[in-house]
């Protein structure tokens, strides 16, 4: 535990506002974005590399657990304390002075405590942006230790494609600062250590400082929803659309009726835009886009992406049963109304699965076929990113149900569904949420003992002190 | 040292195909591609996964050291065995049994074996291909123990960033099988581990089969060489290009005047492409590329680069002195042949580096500057991958000179510019080529030990046994 000593030696080292000992501040770094509430023996807040350093080291040997926090907006337990109160907050909150943009080389480096939206809000004058296209707004650190990959992965990739190098403090009595920061965009003279760091939810350092790979910004886009013919259209259409347009194609989201109706029953400011206001059963948001504006003699691309479907609508086995192109923002605006739809259409269990491409709509029809007798009151929900296999598979039970108020539910629910994603299909059980306190026990049951093995020595030769919520072990 | 019990129980093992223990055949595994003749104790030629395993395992227990080799394309000695004869070589060029298409999910499922030509000829009627262009043929496992680059790096990434999974054996006991395979894009449930065996040249793991990601063949190029109006004007004409172009550009490959005259003088099939046969200083070889013809309405891609060119010629910075489009095979014909004509011009010591974008041309110049007094035998036959910051940085001494014949000298240059390149400039010793025999020397010396313990760490949890010719130790 924390006491008054360790609490003095630990401000001596941050200053007053790198350290929260208790009042009403706490709360914010105790709370999850959408679940959760745990309760920290104090949150620190270094302000510098050295300060993380510092801290680190007099946590390490003192035996206190860290639970390093980016912007808290995840979803699996990964940066919240747990219930105990013995953990600290490490937060990255104040780590945002270092910004060095590197024109010539396309690339930024960045204190890890800046928020993706700043970022790009300060890129977008020099026509470039940290290309990850997410609904939340978290902080660097926290993206790079989940990998996200978000609604232009296709084009894009993820956060691991767009670093190239890192700084990192481990948990060990020095609290070593490893610099894994650099400008390369090739270099292999020994391990890429930080590919260590990435994805791993910051159970073997935390990430202080990083240098991303920026990308020229889009100055156009066309948009189309896609009505396919069937479930066992998807595929069909999504090659046609790749092998037809390639690098222009820069989101490929699947939707689902369910999402789309509960997203118009709970954001008014949503228009319905299919015919008659018939929502289809399942909807793609096809999305191209181009870096300059059209020139004279040049088609629109609007009519560029029109083309590609009148194109794709005559071939012959008809993927397409509808489509229809219209503006980027109000088609957008529905994608990313989904979430907050589906939240308050009752008590929400949100999962979020990977595939293979060709193995998403098989496990929805699965999933729809055996859901209603495996657990009865659940309404699925499903939205994802089809064109890199991601799917946010959401499921809803009514808030006054029986199931929403059994406490064994959820667990039946995940443990189900996971065996038949993990086991039957090879997918995933955390496409870019990486593990926290929720996938911990799916961490220990599906990965191979020699994996574990090999992990548990990483700790050892990295971070040996207590950090994260996760246990590579 | 392997007596006659060895061979025998390796020949039980592996068959008698699977071995070769003396003759004319064993030439090939012990000789480099363009340097180094060593001896090989025994060369194991597997053709299945679980042959590797217990071929290794064999090697483990008693004591016989390996050197994986794959394609044996690479310049560094990172395949070759060393001069004591005994080292076995194991070749993965048995492994070609496996070749797994997924068109839904644009993957390869293939054995490690395979050479690039081989695995894009087979894709190429899918409309499909595994993007990385090099000038030699390398086998797949090579190219994932390496990371290699090559010419269209802006465009695609390299060999990690188009990897999804590998099978790995290890050199331990066992010859433990570890499946890394994944056909997933996203899934971030644990360490990622393949990429503590992508570019780290064998010395973690054996890699035996990978899963690939696949890209849309472009059905059109236009291509330019482009004259930069100085060196200084290389990086502001890059950053045009980018920010009209986007993921249109899919080569920025940068020519010295030297390089170019030296094919010219050596390949003689070669025309030369300038005005009055005069070449200029530095050439820019730009591509742009589509994956579909024009349609109706449509600018051609080559007024597209037209375009995009005059727009440059008249910003006020003026980075262009001169530009053209032409024929893409005849532009890429002198690009590809700048290696061969380079060999030709005399002693050939090759460099492959990789810097900061906006620091290549200033090291190019001040390489030009110093050389002169410090190695004045030396001719400068520089050309690189300017829009990912590699440089094939050549140099050429007469094979009748002084230098040519001291012993020392090749040592001395390496030295001297290594020295300048990473500590002047934080730049790469070793780009796309990994760590070999020849470039062991300076990993000892530019590693911080902090992360040689790490990797020496590492080595102990994967293959403790005598693996690769690389020690990260």
């Amino acid at each position: 535990m924390i006491d008054q000593g360790h609490i003095a030696a630990l401000r001596t080292i941050l200053g007053d506002k790198g350290l929260v000992a208790e009042g009403p501040d706490m709360a914010a770094y105790q709370t999850g974005a959408r679940y959760d509430e745990g309760r920290a023996a104090i949150i620190l807040r270094p302000q510098t590399t050295q300060e993380v350093s510092a801290a680190v080291a007099y946590c390490v040997k003192n035996g206190i657990a860290l639970v390093p926090q980016s912007g808290n907006t995840g979803l699996v337990s990964g940066s919240t304390p747990d219930a105990t109160g013995a953990q600290a907050v490490l937060s990255l909150d104040r780590m945002t002075q270092r910004f060095e943009l590197d024109l010539d080389n396309r690339s930024l480096r960045v204190d890890a405590g800046f928020r993706l939206s700043d970022v790009n809000r300060k890129l977008e004058k020099h026509g470039l942006f940290f290309p990850i296209d997410l609904g939340a707004d978290p902080r660097l650190g926290g993206m790079l230790a989940t990998n996200t990959g978000g609604s232009r992965f296709l084009k894009y990739g993820d956060v691991r494609r767009n670093t190239l190098g890192i700084e990192v403090v481990l948990a060990d009595d020095e609290g070593t600062i490893l610099d894994l920061t650099s400008d390369l965009r090739k270099n292999n003279t020994g391990i890429d250590w930080k590919h260590a760091f990435i994805g791993t939810s910051g159970a073997f350092g935390i990430i202080t400082e990083c240098v991303l790979n920026l990308e020229a910004l889009p100055k156009q886009t066309a948009t189309a929803y896609l009505v396919p013919s069937s479930s066992a259209h998807v595929m069909p259409l999504l090659r046609a659309m790749e092998e037809r347009l390639g690098a222009y194609l820069s989101a490929f989201e699947g939707i689902s009726r369910n999402s789309i109706v509960a997203a118009l029953d709970h954001v008014p400011s949503l228009k319905n835009p299919f015919q008659g206001g018939n929502v289809p059963d399942y909807v793609i948001l096809a999305e191209i886009s181009r870096t300059w504006t059209p020139r004279e003699g040049e088609q629109s691309l609007d009519a560029v992406l029109e083309t590609v479907l009148a194109e794709i609508w005559e071939t012959e086995d008809a993927p397409l049963a509808d489509a229809f192109v219209g503006p980027a923002h109000e088609m957008w605006a529905l994608r990313h109304a989904l979430s907050e739809g589906v939240k308050h259409s009752g008590k929400l269990i949100a999962f979020d699965l990977s595939f293979r491409r060709g193995d998403i709509m098989a496990f929805c029809d699965r999933m729809k076929a055996e859901m209603p007798e495996a657990f009865p009151d659940v309404t699925i929900c499903d939205f994802g990113h089809i064109g890199d296999g991601g799917v946010h598979f959401n499921l809803v039970v009514p808030k006054d149900s029986a199931s929403a108020s059994d406490k064994t539910f959820e667990q039946r629910l995940r443990d189900w569904m996971f065996a038949i994603a993990v086991r039957d299909f090879n997918g995933s059980f955390s496409a870019e949420h990486a593990i926290g306190r929720k996938n911990q026990a799916y961490y220990d049951l599906y990965t191979q003992q020699k994996i574990k093995d090999m992990a548990q020595g990483l700790k050892a030769i990295t971070s040996p002190g207590a950090l994260g919520t996760v246990c590579f072990g």
